[in-house]
């Protein structure tokens, strides 16, 4: 059903979700593309071209409810069930994002977690997890209905641990390793990449010192 | 010099750079839309208008330049000199993120990392660094002529920090806690959203099974 709704809109549906939820908790019922451009940090006439992606008008004059719109985000980013994600590879960024602790109201659990290092696997990860082998990998993507992994590798070996991930049948990876991974029409990658945040950022300090 | 090139575009312009690399690595001399689309999961429509507002056109039926548009990008991005960053919060992430090394030849050098807790000022935290009180942070920003704050601190916190580095003449930070900071209308804010990473590809779970 969703095929032709845009990736860059896509990309700011979470932004719109998250706003409008804080919006919820402040129980405000209704808001307009203005507020909403505003909270989300882009204009209203893309929150307004966005939504009608979605099939969501909002009144001409008044805005979007609020609650319906928290739900048909919800619904079309697929969170109507919290989805199972494993960290591989439990080194410091998987560890940090174990920590964390602020995917579940997101719509996330950290289900699992894995590594290849003999010292590691066996010790206890937090959030009541123990290091698994990658080598149990796919009898875990059974055992937890695990559907998205989130890659905390070195990039020297990421490729390979996605082919295993691949062929466990994960569909949807996030990848924190600095390289392109190359993976089946099927398979949807994020990346994640630190450094270019930064770059972004060094582009608005050029720019904004001229 | 740069105002006129939309965010969207600033956004990916760290992409094509990272791509542009590569194919310098691998001695390619010229790269065209089409390619350069591949590489960073666009299309050559988009590659040809983003660089067109950097003034780049390319030969037509040949292409970019390499070496020539690695060079201008690396100017527009404002990374001929490397930037330096501070980490704020030495937590597991903040760590993480020190023990990266990713950041040096992308253009970055985390230069300094502060927190508030006495059990952690004065500790080594790796790559040569003491971490040091947040109370000496205006200091240390004249001393390592510091421009990129990263925020790996609690949310609950992250608006109180953020006044004070923006106080010390910060006027870029990636923030990786949850939470909207407001900031001055001159300070450019990242936001780091991991749980925002994982809905995009919860969205394509489920429009890929439909």
């Amino acid at each position: 059903m969703s095929n032709h709704v845009p990736n860059t809109t896509v990309q700011r549906l979470p932004v719109y979700l998250r706003c409008l939820v804080q919006e919820q908790s402040l129980r405000v019922p209704v808001a307009n593309s203005v507020r909403i451009a505003e909270m989300a940090g882009t204009n209203a006439a893309q929150v307004r071209k966005d939504l009608s992606y979605l099939g969501e008008y909002g009144i001409r004059g008044i805005g979007y409810d609020v609650d319906g719109l928290v739900r048909h985000l919800t619904r079309w980013l697929g969170l109507e069930h919290v989805r199972k994600a494993a960290i591989v590879g439990y080194g410091r960024l998987g560890s940090a994002l174990l920590g964390y602790g602020g995917f579940q109201d997101r719509g996330f659990s950290l289900a699992a977690v894995f590594d290849t290092d003999p010292e590691k696997i066996g010790t206890a990860a937090g959030s009541g997890l123990v290091v698994e082998p990658l080598a149990d990998f796919a009898a875990a993507v059974e055992r937890d209905a695990l559907e998205i992994v989130v890659l905390t590798v070195p990039a020297s070996v990421a490729q390979a641990v996605t082919d295993t991930v691949v062929a466990a049948g994960i569909k949807a990876i996030l990848n924190f390793a600095p390289t392109k991974l190359l993976v089946p029409a099927d398979v949807a990658v994020r990346q994640a990449d630190v450094a270019a945040e930064l770059q972004i950022l060094s582009f608005h300090l050029s720019s904004g010192g001229e």
